[in-house]
């Protein structure tokens, strides 16, 4: 087997950055279930069937065929390209066995035949998190869903040193009330447009809007100020209203979105802010929408999206309403770690390593680690009986912080200080911040 | 969207079987990490000329491809088949940067174009352990390999009632040995024959050996003396002997699985039987191998598998010996809940349920949920302010054992007994017991 080359797309990490990944995933979770979300975990494949009914996404899906099928076999399966599409199809297929409202989380692979760039990943692992009702679900899950993952998100800021997040939440009912009040019964093609107000300025969106929709000035005016309404406080109600257009729809809008506003603000008012710019491309959504971005890492683009939907999906009985959302850890991991911004204070799970004086006393290494193992210390043994500096050296190398000498009634070295004392191996335990390997911002 | 069926040879669990999945997947990650394994992902394609070298299995490869690429194209990647290759070339890749001896766990799905049976999957989990070396690697770990997956098998047993294991180990120095001191250079034909014991018995593997490989009577009597052999104990080294053969390789096998044995034994006695049948298949194996079973449930076949391989990779400069296994998650879990040999004591990570008693107090059940929260118990709020005794039976059909009724300072009240008690959520905890899920046998 010759050496191999990296595949564009496909990121993978080294050891101690999987440990980084690892503790994002357990942080998220951990949050993730103490609000009652489940873990579920979808097969990787979908029927094509499934997978191409929206035009623009049937060129990134992956086909997966068995190698020696008959050529002329279509490929009949393709790769999950996000966790939404599979989560559907799970409520679907288990409808008559899950309780709903349905709360459950899912950390899934998802792969797109996409050509790799900066922030655009052939493999990568998203989170979601969904609430799905069965024909009805509340509006509070409209508040509750973004307030989760802005926890779970503040939770890798604080314990691991994760940028902060800066959640930019909008509410579709808003967005379409107000183009109806301007007579505009297709939103689509202005939405696709003014999403490109980052890149292209305002100038940019209202020639757009001109050559290519010939809509009037008027109508632009007001299309444009609206998407630059970005308010911390209830506002942007007042700047809305300023800008003449009057729609019931619009104002159911701007209630349900002034409700997530304020519940969201009352836990993490720094977290979150109303940008009306902001409308997520997929057509299911219909209420809350946000877009969620790293503070001073804006270029990673958006690390978590999602919104609220009225039909995810449909059976011969009900429709199944939800909130959900994705959060991006390959998208957040991978610019952060290689640029350094995170550390793990060790490369490897041990705290321990138990040093081996002769291979005859292996045994004794292996009885300490036994005494360690059993409360909980992830420790390794020699695997050589080195000179003792050696094995010293070889524990530093991978940042375990304490080494063992002797047998159970023997000493252990914390070989940052130096310090050594004598252990017994039945009762002494590593300072707590050292049992498993810190993350931190670096 | 219609309903759809599943997919024979996917299978997907339901909430409640999926927390004992993630349970069994949180144990052996909690003991491979106990024993400084640290955990790697690699992506899930490799370049379908990796996967198809060895000639029989390349039927077995999904190709992946790009629904839109050119029909012309060949197919150049493909889905992994097992977590052995990719860790290989993972190795290759990165060798500058790993240390070795590399200890890591991989934890990941893995597809083959198999035709669905009774537990053959295309799509189907497997947790990997190996410690690499570079040049060299002491036979040490040969013993430690099959200790840790013994003991987290172990741990499976005791923490969630799954079924206790027996492993069944060997040595191919012992069999290739063995063979040439029959006089038989070539030795993969017969191992693959002697493997069919179980299914055809001494009698049809002899017909094998006499009418394919046109063995002596002698050679099949000591073949087939041989590969009968199963001891608890050392006594295997004497009746080897007593066949009559004799190989300096050999005897080198039967000293390494002696150690192995005897390391084994003296923490899981009743959990490691020799048994000289025991080859495996794939032919990088060099030294001990196991085979692994769970007790009551043999017709699941292997639950883990491996051993030691003195070049699992080789590049320019070394080759990379090493020890692993796996351990089939899937392979154990799909028959044994399908049989309902486990059980979860609720459908939800929840702990404690919420009550709302009026919309308008949803903020009061709110900071209740985020005090408990604080303090580790998971919560879900009520989704809806119906009648207590609707809430209830809400929580009671969860399986949730809690719940609590009024402010931070109200009650709480544990359903199973019907026993109500005043609480403050800033102190209540819920009973140990009750904090997670407890998944046993059933």
């Amino acid at each position: 087997m010759s050496r191999t080359k990296p595949l564009s797309g496909y990121p993978e990490f080294l050891p101690a950055h999987a440990m980084i990944e690892q503790r994002v995933l357990d942080t998220l979770r951990g949050v993730f279930e103490l609000h009652g979300f489940g873990r579920i975990e979808t097969r990787a494949v979908e029927p094509l069937s499934e997978l191409s009914r929206k035009g623009e996404i049937t060129k990134e899906v992956y086909a997966v065929k068995r190698l020696h099928a008959a050529a002329e076999d279509a490929a009949e399966l393709g790769l999950h390209f996000d966790l939404t599409v599979p989560f559907a199809r799970y409520v679907l297929e288990n409808a008559g066995q899950l309780q709903f409202p349905f709360r459950r989380y899912q950390m899934q692979k998802v792969w797109r035949g996409e050509r790799p760039q900066e922030g655009r990943y052939r493999e990568f692992l998203q989170c979601d998190i969904d609430v799905i009702g069965r024909d009805t679900l509340a509006t509070h899950h409209d508040a509750e869903l973004p307030l989760v993952a802005l926890e779970a998100l503040e939770k890798l800021h604080v314990d691991l040193g994760l940028p902060p997040a800066l959640m930019h939440i909008n509410n579709r009912k808003l967005l379409e009330g107000f183009y109806q009040g301007l007579g505009i019964e297709e939103t689509a093609p202005i939405l696709q447009r003014v999403d490109k107000l980052d890149k292209i300025g305002p100038d940019g969106v209202r020639k757009l809007l001109t050559d290519e929709l010939a809509l009037s000035a008027t109508a632009i005016d007001a299309i444009l100020g609206l998407a630059q309404i970005q308010t911390n406080d209830e506002s942007f109600v007042d700047q809305v209203h300023a800008l003449g257009v009057t729609s019931e729809l619009m104002e159911t809008g701007l209630v349900e979105l002034s409700q997530v506003l304020s519940v969201v603000r009352a836990e993490l008012p720094e977290r979150v802010t109303v940008d009306l710019r902001i409308a997520r491309g997929l057509d299911y959504y219909t209420g809350m929408v946000q877009e969620t971005e790293l503070v001073g890492w804006q270029k990673i683009g958006a690390v978590s999206g999602g919104g609220r939907y009225d039909a995810l999906a449909r059976d011969n009985r009900s429709t199944y309403p939800g909130v959900g959302l994705t959060i991006g850890v390959t998208r957040i991991l991978v610019p952060l770690l290689a640029k350094n911004a995170l550390a793990i204070s060790r490369q490897v799970p041990s705290a321990v390593f138990v040093a081996v004086d002769a291979e005859d006393n292996r045994s004794e290494a292996q009885k300490v680690a036994a005494s360690l193992r059993r409360r909980g210390i992830s420790c390794e043994i020699a695997p050589k009986s080195d000179k003792f500096g050696k094995q010293i050296a070889f524990a530093d190398k991978r940042g375990i912080p304490y080494v063992w000498f002797g047998g159970s009634q023997g000493s252990v070295k914390d070989i940052r200080s130096g310090e050594q004392v004598d252990a017994d191996a039945t009762v002494w335990s590593p300072a707590d911040v050292d049992l498993i390997p810190q993350v931190t911002a670096s």
